[in-house]
């Protein structure tokens, strides 16, 4: 196990491990730690702590100081069985697609190259962008088949207003296909494309794991229990779950044994933040939100569910693990039970 | 076209230009701005800078000071096709109802005359009235077949309780019928019968325009794609957009290309306020939020849309658009195109 | 009438006065307030000033310094007609269960002693349990028929990180079954096997009545109007209100005439508090938030209607009545003849 844990801009966390065998995995991509995932890797844009998940082969995209531009191309690519991702390079598309991460006050520059036979864009939420780049027909902004475009998605901090601010664009956002099938990407939507898109304001908490969760349809990734992602972290490291919502049902999102605030970060900002504290929350089409814990802070290691908490969904398969491994990376006392118990047992297959 | 803009009462907003044709609007009612409305004009019961739409022909209720009495008179008529709307005129009942204002410490005395031949009300949420004012059958508080009723809406703002205060009426809130076919006003709303109530705190921002939007079922105000409402305002204005949910379905309201803060107003309050920033929310039965943006900020005018995100309800026809117009007033490249383009393909008959 | 108002702990609210026929009721149990409730009472296991519901015969658990370990027993037994309920004494279950209550640092031991022929758990949210209190079959936590177990749920304060602070576990929180029927309760869910959970803030305002109101499917408390319950209070007294949603359905909250932040408390902090003012809020499976009102505060006594304002489930019976009473605790004018309605007209049976 190696420690690369670095300081944070906060000054305010104790130092932690990564987690054994992904050494330097300072921004593990969401589907790399989906135990039994059928999907490749997606490689994370990280602009936090300056180094990507070696283990994932993925290119490191170094932060450097605000007003970055990041110039990415991003694949669209069809996975076969109806399904379609966005990718970092040629083959490498997954479901949902690369975490993207931009700090307040940078910019993105996407090349957006359309493998398939069909019309696709990629339509980012929360961001700036002028109609070139709005991703939608109804403003010719989409790729058709075959055709490579070009997206520009900017940021920009809170500026004051006297007594008031207007928002800039920090937050957990989310892109998604507004094209393919009807005019606002239905069907791109339900083949998979779609990822999480993280702006940070300078000094915001810095994750030493990230997993991105998308409730579309009655799935969850795209995958129905028991082949839902199981997220791994060491007991101890900070975690961050980008949190979306896509397709016709209603959902709320539920993890056992943590909790988080209902703000921008999921923290507090000091004793007199009046925000509610949540553990279960709505994530219907078009919503997004993330948040960090600590995992198995004051509960201790163990495996822990995830689930959409509409019972019947639950019941159908929206529900997966997160498994809090020992900190030194060792599997805790009676998780590998609980896994296969959840192999069994979990999914609209067995009730 | 005429500069109208006037001092705002924080000082930090700049100077705005109204739009050509609409000279002294500061409050321009929603149905106004719809493009293609077959509603008449519904005038506002403005509050806040002392004018409203001289081009609909409405009266101006001028602000006065703190605990102003509002007395209007507010008519349900039927409108054919099974629409029913509220209006502050004989004859120029609209869906939605008159955009009402009032400031904490106001009060609005409202006479419902009831022209039609089944029983109605007037419910409120948010403010303050008594069980004669409930607007219920419950507490036999509604207006027979052509009857005339008045209720009495009070409002009062927060109350310090030590270290915390008891929240006062300021909100975005609204008012709909709770009489026609059940108890609860089902068929009165469905028909169209609600509107958008703003209770403004002491030295809140003002908008040059303003905009309800109602998703009522699968419906927005009552219409479907491609005749759903075009708003309109011209690049730099300050837009408020009033949100209220009704009817059976649940939605999630998206506007493209612009974002605010999930707190009261909108606007965040200074740099430790943790809300979260978001484009996207939940709009369900009764649920009503608002807030402003100004047109364009740092995406420049366009064509650009707003709709349900749940993603059959957009495919079906919850979709529309708010036309951010140069500064001058004149169209931006491309938009009429957009436009064209919106009323060739959005709604259910398109797909 | 007694008045039993003691000091509080801020020293900012006026003495109030408890029900007549209820001297020392502090801490009434949801049920126990429920006009014609079949249930029998629910008593609460008050951690707040010391005294419990005399009237419902529940032993009283005085709050003690913050780090209490509060052990009680819980009994899940068959109510009949496929309900089940949980109870803090031998043929005491209701539905919901007994509301519990914690201050931040204090400990809960729950001794469950499943009386039934089935498996059944009892999971909560927001609070610190390992993997043995889980709840979940997953994780090997819970009661086979006739098994007693015992579950053990921490609590905490917020943690200082710097400018921002790790959530602690305050909140209105809940529990319910994890085991009957599927791997997520679903059965004992809809069976009746809930109830509210509250951890309190050292300082936080206590109030004179509470009222636990669960959406679980298209039932209030596994009722239909007009068997809905019907929370009672005097005039000026102050009631918190315990909000929970369970089962398949997505709903709103609403109620008449009465109005809160949407904060951890319900109350705001302070003039700079950004938070929105509601009175509706989605209330899905598994969400939960809580907040007290003044009784008739501004609005004075009379019969008030609480719904679910989807329309149709406020039309199918999701209603019921808080009846805020005269401050001496005399029917107010009317009040008789809006219940006498409400039992004629409200319910799935009457349109």
């Amino acid at each position: 196990m190696t420690d690369t844990s670095t300081p944070r801009t906060d000054g305010a966390l104790s130092r932690r491990s990564v987690l054994a065998g992904a050494a330097a995995a300072m921004f593990v991509p969401a589907s790399v730690a989906a135990l039994g995932s059928t999907a490749g890797a997606a490689p994370a844009v990280a602009t936090g702590r300056g180094t990507t998940a070696a283990a994932a082969g993925s290119p490191a995209t170094a932060r450097a100081t605000a007003g970055t531009v990041h110039k990415i191309t991003m694949y669209v690519e069809d996975l076969g069985n109806g399904q379609t991702g966005y990718g970092l390079e040629p083959g490498k598309a997954t479901i949902p697609g690369p975490l993207l991460e931009m700090y307040e006050g940078d910019t993105m520059e996407i090349t957006l190259v359309n493998t398939t036979d069909r019309d696709v864009s990629i339509h980012p939420h929360g961001v700036l962008y002028d109609v070139n780049s709005d991703g939608s027909p109804f403003n010719r902004s989409y790729n058709g088949p075959g055709e490579t475009r070009t997206y520009v998605w900017r940021t920009t901090g809170e500026r004051s207003l006297g007594r008031w601010a207007r928002p800039g664009t920090a937050g957990y956002w989310h892109y998604h296909d507004h094209a393919m099938g009807t005019p606002h990407g239905t069907a791109g939507v339900a083949a998979g494309l779609y990822g999480g898109l993280i702006v940070r304001r300078q000094g915001d908490i810095l994750p030493d794991r990230q997993f991105t969760v998308v409730f579309n349809g009655m799935l969850i990734n795209n995958k129905l229990a028991p082949d839902t992602p199981m997220f791994e972290a060491n007991h101890g490291e900070t975690v961050e779950f980008i949190c979306i919502g896509h397709g016709d049902m209603f959902h709320t999102f539920h993890l056992h044994a943590h909790r988080w605030a209902n703000t921008r970060t999921g923290y507090l900002e000091g004793p007199r933040d009046s925000s509610q504290i949540i553990d279960n929350r709505d994530l219907n089409g078009g919503d997004s939100f993330g948040f960090q814990v600590i995992a198995g802070e004051d509960v201790g290691p163990g495996a822990w569910m995830y689930h959409c908490h509409v019972q019947f969904h639950s019941d159908a398969g929206m529900s997966g693990i997160f498994l809090v491994r020992n900190a030194d990376g060792s599997m805790p006392d009676g998780a590998q039970e609980s896994i296969d118990w959840f192999h069994d047992h979990e999914g609209s297959g067995h009730h």
